[in-house]
């Protein structure tokens, strides 16, 4: 984006405002802030990468990490994109959460709470060996913390085998709502039912693998992930393991 | 796409398979039976949209629904995507089910529990009175059964505001993984631990708009949303009420 294009500019805190990135329905629900927009990345374990081969438009369901002002993810080296990712290519990491379903009195009315958040940047493979092997010990234990140091380590060939692509973010935005229903003043005493039915992800009991010998206990820095822990906060608690690491 | 670069052609129960949809990495894990990919989407609130403008995609987490083989979502009608729907536009339409984070013996055996489908077609804009009309209710009684007709009308500027866009389902796959850990034959003794961390959306406690008049109960149809039932049973129980009406 050149600077003609930019309504409002680059800071450390926040993300420029492009048309791009701009927030365009319901605007006052946008953030360019990167206090916003990170613990939202940071609670999210799955995204959708968007990229286009060919004028193809592609979504793809992916896990994904942070370090700083970049974004990572996998892929194996069969995936389709990564031909086209040697060049760089553009592409848009979304992360979504639904909160809640939101019903009014009209049609119209009716929302959902959410929190989600868009980046924008040029997708690059990571062919350095040092940083390839950095991100694959960040991709075990910004998840699990400590847990890298602790496996079986990788071999050539399962290293060879995974791509990984990263992304430094150049715009980004969040749009989040988080409030009640938004009935219109005229609706408020009409006799219809409204309201908010709240949805929540959450963690379930681990299950341990049948093959795990005897006596290994689940690691402590896994409690984390305690049964009926929200997802999100299991999630954000990880990532401030693994930044203070 | 031509016949020829078909590798498996279309049937009443199967999309086709072509270079587009076809399940490159993991591909065991892969299906284009309408009967797998629907109750995929069916039992999903948010979607994600890819497009592509000026050579950029994005990635939009959406509210989206089904009739038969086409898939609705709505936008304003301030939408970036807006003027570029008339002449129709190609979409792709994901959906991601996160079930549970896979715990292995080495990090590439890492994985996660999941159920995903991915759809392509080209997005058209709904003109027709009728056709807007149908999805706009559709859009309220797909999710909350019968609610439609209870709730005051909607206004010609709220119709007006209101985008709707369709997508036939030209191409479509399913990508699914539910099981344990899938570690080497030759890691199964190793003294580290591995499991399956499950994870599940559940429905929380209702919240009734503070507005609602007193007397007025939380509508029937709406039980399939108690507290406590996992959100995508809930969203399949609304979809068979929805087609069955």
């Amino acid at each position: 984006m050149t600077q003609d294009t930019l309504t409002r500019p680059d800071t450390e805190t926040q993300f420029p405002v492009t048309p791009r990135n701009k927030v365009k329905r319901m605007h006052e629900r946008g953030s360019y802030d990167r206090a916003v927009i990170y613990p939202i990345l940071d609670a999210a374990f799955l995204c959708h990468v968007s990229y286009v081969i060919d004028g193809q438009p592609f979504a793809t369901p992916t896990i994904h990490w942070r370090e700083g002002d970049t974004l990572y993810w996998h892929g194996s080296s069969a995936s389709r994109m990564l031909r086209h990712l040697k060049a760089g290519m553009p592409a848009c990491l979304t992360v979504a959460h639904l909160d809640g379903l939101v019903l009014a009195r009209c049609g119209f009315n009716h929302s959902a709470n959410y929190r989600s958040a868009m980046c924008f940047g040029i997708a690059r493979l990571v062919e350095d060996p040092d940083e390839k092997a950095a991100a694959l010990t960040a991709l075990v234990d910004r998840f699990f913390p400590g847990r890298d140091a602790t496996l079986r380590p990788s071999t050539a060939q399962e290293i060879k085998a995974t791509t990984v692509i990263a992304m430094e973010i150049d715009e980004a935005s969040a749009k989040v709502r988080a409030k009640g229903v938004g009935d219109d003043e005229e609706d408020l005493n009409l006799p219809i039912w409204a309201g908010v039915i709240p949805v929540r992800t959450v963690i379930g009991t681990t299950e341990t693998s049948p093959h795990v010998p005897a006596g290994i206990p689940v690691p402590d820095p896994l409690k984390v992930y305690a049964e009926g822990t929200p997802l999100d906060a299991a999630l954000l608690a990880a990532q401030r393991i693994y930044e203070g690491a």
